[in-house]
């Protein structure tokens, strides 16, 4: 398998991930930039907005090479001369309270020394948490890794906790799901088949994403239920500029910046020390932003 | 002078300037959080909210003292084994696109060694630039510095476009205005003079501000201009995650979330690779973004 192969495989992961998601939605759909890096490769952009179900999302793939620069090296594990990555991002921003953001991405990085590794992830962040939905996301992501190597749910699940969370708000960013870096071929697993994997979590993602949304997409909601959403969006503006590392990558990296900020929503808000009543459902899911939670315990409660 | 009378002055400065700003406001009042710091020290937030002229703002007084964290050491220039740090810190965004976001910062550090340093700066952010607005608040931050050494407003309302600039935007985050850090005692001004000068910076503050206010606060809006206010507000919420270093040390060593982040506006909105006509009044704000402008020049314009 070539890095174009991974390349090419993840392209048309965007395309039949894109397809569902219009299909979802079922009024809006996706606008496609193209767009190429000055020092090598390039990417699509697909920004969708003003949806039924999605009120700005955006599934980006790209594939980017060249040097190694100095702040390359700085900031990350990259050893070689010349580097290769590949992938496909996600973040959908819902336009109502009762649907989750979700954001999953794939990813492969290669260096001119024969260094390759996968990464990737997904995550999901209700604005209000309903235990018995996050407990079926999780139980979707433990099925698809089992598949794999039984190790990886307990292992990326923990590794979303620590990933998806904001130290200077002492939250976790929603209720996790799995996140993995740098992940190669082993004894277990031969290369192909990490492919695979990560492939098999992309195609999940609008099955995953479907269930989520249809759980929540026909429920009213009231302009106080819309405002808490906006709150919530706020938390996940400072997740992602503040504590995002891939965020953060791209944009010192010379990235394109619309591209990356396409995961940031249309509105967010800000409300200086927000008072809640302590049985609220609003409070109730601040309580649950904690790493730890065996969310699949909660399976059918 | 002792840094107990430094932390003094600035606190009555605080009083001063939260005094003048509800008069300004004339609708609502502030509200303050007193809080501690575990390591040594603590604050005065205040914040305003909802007013007739301002939406959401804050004026915030500090005063922590500790021992030098190595994550201070290694992020900052400081060397002794403890550090005393006091400042009055100030940002406010107007509900009117035609009436600016402002900011204003005044500090002292000091170090057990002896080495101590004044800093501070104060920048505009008009929603839509008028130049001749900008000149007015140039020309009176340039009456401020004249009075204490002619070097201080070339050479800070430079260091103010460095500053308050966004890299991965290219863009500078308003007009600008004035930004120095690390200032002491020289052959030309003494401690005294040196606080002096960041006491009667603060002190115009409020006049300085009046008058950016005045000129725009009875323009009526409509909702396009309110959506391009969320729009710049967009901007100015990743300037203060992604660039501020004063945020990011405040968020990083510990600091009291909730009064760094006052500083984000109550709705700020995200538009993908947003398209202006070429002669829309957004898009003229958007190409005077720029570092380098003589701003003054504008004047009565």
């Amino acid at each position: 398998m070539t890095k174009e192969d991974v390349a090419k495989a993840m392209m048309n992961l965007q395309d039949r991930i894109c397809k569902q998601l219009e299909e979802l939605d079922g009024v809006s759909l996706f606008v496609e930039d193209l767009w190429s890096r000055v020092d090598g490769g390039g990417g699509r952009t697909r920004v969708i907005e003003d949806g039924a179900l999605i009120e700005k999302g955006g599934v980006n793939f790209s594939e980017v090479h060249g040097e190694v620069t100095s702040m390359m090296r700085n900031n990350t594990e990259i050893t070689g001369d010349s580097f290769f990555a590949t992938g496909v991002s996600i973040v959908l921003h819902p336009s109502s309270p009762h649907v989750p953001i979700i954001h999953m991405n794939v990813r492969y990085f290669e260096m001119d020394n024969g260094v390759y590794w996968f990464g990737g992830g997904i995550d999901l962040t209700p604005h209000y948490i309903v235990p018995a939905n996050a407990a079926k996301f999780h139980a979707s992501l433990k099925l698809i890794c089992d598949q794999y190597n039984t190790d990886f749910y307990p292992k990326f699940k923990l590794w979303a906790d620590d990933y998806f969370f904001l130290p200077h708000r002492d939250e976790t960013r929603g209720v996790g799901g799995v996140f993995f870096d740098h992940i190669s071929e082993s004894q277990l697993l031969s290369k192909q088949q990490l492919l695979d994997f990560c492939l098999e979590l992309g195609d999940s993602f609008p099955v995953i994403y479907s269930e989520q949304a249809n759980l929540g997409r026909n429920v009213p909601f009231s302009e106080s239920e819309e405002n808490w959403m906006n709150y919530r969006r706020g938390r996940y503006v400072e997740f992602n500029l503040v504590n995002d590392r891939g965020t953060k990558f791209g944009l010192v990296s010379g990235g394109r910046t619309e591209s990356i900020l396409m995961s940031l929503p249309k509105n967010a808000g800000w409300t200086y020390n927000i008072q809640l009543d302590e049985d609220s459902k609003e409070q109730k899911t601040l309580n649950q932003l904690k790493k730890g939670i065996d969310w699949i315990s909660f399976i059918d409660q």
